[in-house]
């Protein structure tokens, strides 16, 4: 490719530019990114790119556009691509939801522009470009999105793209993606944000200093709690349906836990407790974690 | 000391085996052991103890005796010590709440015989003696167990022992210990337990393979999930009161999530996303986790 556009350079951002720079596939990056602090690390950090500060009327024609940004800034940018975009260009995301985007790009995105979603299972509890890594897609699924418009082409071009950073990719639609985040990604995400909170609320109540016994479990959680919340949010509010029944789920179960608890139902809890050790060892078989005892990170 | 008895040689208690031989605690370290398979792993890892295989009349006079059996087994244990045991034995544990195991102390154990509860805050996913290691409890908290009855010889020297075995010691009473314990520990596993049991149930009603896309979040509840399932049952149990009361806040505020989610209250929700922060920077200050991102363990 001639030139490639990413909107927003933070984490996932950064490390596309990275990789892109390192395997050679674009002649110019460059990169649109709001956050002027942001911008200070990219020149410091002295990534490979051409930043360019407005969105408008562009003398650049782009082969490829990737936005890396919240979700909730989709609209404002579609709004304003619309100004200078060609059909030549390709579009796509790395939002971790799909339904939402996609009803946006029917709405906003001008006519006879393509724009196929993807969705790299990658990422940290850090934000920010000094953050990203050139290997953050190694060996990582990446989910490309099938719908009744998309092109096989531009599945094939993105296919290989993302093969060129590492990932596994394969392609869902817009729905099966939704429902399978929802639980493997948004739930969990979702619980730890609602466990520190609780320990919170517990704390304030309490007036206990509990947070310095974290180790024992709460660690883990807040970790994955300190992600970023704009992120989260629009994640949150985008996948909603899919989210509030994965909410139900979890209630109904954690309920006839409480339950077993309470009524020292010995067979059924054990039964329980058993099944999920299942799971484990399905995680480790497929390499999604590696098998290594975790006596905390120290 | 001459002798210390670990009744219960898995993960735990094979790491104070090690501690202790290393720092030359005690002259000699006795096993009891009811798990062949583990006798079997003890004498090929060739770990410095002499293993009895019965606990009757003993010829032997032990300083101390320290429990590192899942907590029902203790009324069996007591019930036969008490043939033997006289009251220049000190008895420990190391069992993750304290209030059901005073009611049995006070029930089962023989007059005059003193048990101080101890609770090292220390473990992980995976069991047997294979595993435990000699710095297992290096820089952790050790929580100890003042109750009216408790000698405050006795807690000296368990507060030197477990400094000798690397700890920070803090005490605390069985009311206390078991509330915190219930937030910062019990629910967080078994919040681990029931994301991965919802998870499971999506899977089988959606027959989707969603398990090879957990690296979004869910991987790093199933490894907690892991966990052995007769240790938690008995944590599940003996902690109920305080767990329940943990369950109906954590549902309570995941109900309030779910309702900002559904209504899209902006202001609200990122008002808790951010305050979760807050905890995950509390965590780090106290050097409870380290400051380093989680890209996923490859």
């Amino acid at each position: 490719m001639n030139n490639i556009l990413i909107i927003g350079c933070g984490l996932l951002g950064s490390s596309l530019l990275r990789r892109i720079h390192k395997k050679k596939i674009a002649k110019k990056i460059f990169i649109y990114e709001k956050s002027k602090s942001n911008i200070l690390k990219i020149k410091k950090l002295r990534l490979p790119c051409i930043v360019i500060d407005k969105l408008d009327k562009g003398v650049v024609n782009y082969d490829l556009i990737i936005f890396c940004t919240p979700m909730s800034e989709y609209k404002n940018l579609i709004l304003k691509i619309n100004n200078f975009i060609s059909s030549k260009t390709l579009i796509t995301d790395i939002g971790s939801s799909k339904i939402e985007t996609s009803k946006l790009i029917k709405k906003y995105l001008k006519k006879n522009i393509y724009w196929t979603q993807s969705h790299p299972i990658a990422g940290s509890e850090v934000s920010g470009p000094e953050h990203g890594k050139e290997n953050m897609f190694q060996d990582r699924w990446c989910i490309l999105i099938k719908e009744k418009t998309t092109k096989k082409r531009n599945l094939n071009i993105l296919n290989n793209f993302w093969k060129k950073m590492g990932s596994k990719v394969i392609v869902m639609t817009t729905e099966k993606h939704d429902k399978i985040f929802s639980i493997t990604s948004h739930l969990p995400h979702l619980i730890a944000y609602n466990l520190v909170k609780s320990a919170q609320d517990f704390e304030k109540k309490q007036n206990y200093d509990l947070i310095k016994f974290s180790a024992g479990g709460l660690r883990d959680f807040s970790r994955i709690a300190a992600s970023n919340e704009i992120m989260w949010r629009d994640i949150f509010f985008n996948n909603s349906n899919n989210i509030s029944k994965a909410i139900d789920l979890f209630i109904k179960n954690l309920t006839e836990f409480k339950r077993d608890i309470n009524l020292k139902n010995n067979k059924s809890i054990l039964k329980k407790l058993i099944q999920t050790k299942r799971v484990r060892s399905k995680i480790l078989k497929l390499k999604q974690d590696i098998n290594k005892p975790d006596f905390g990170r120290v």
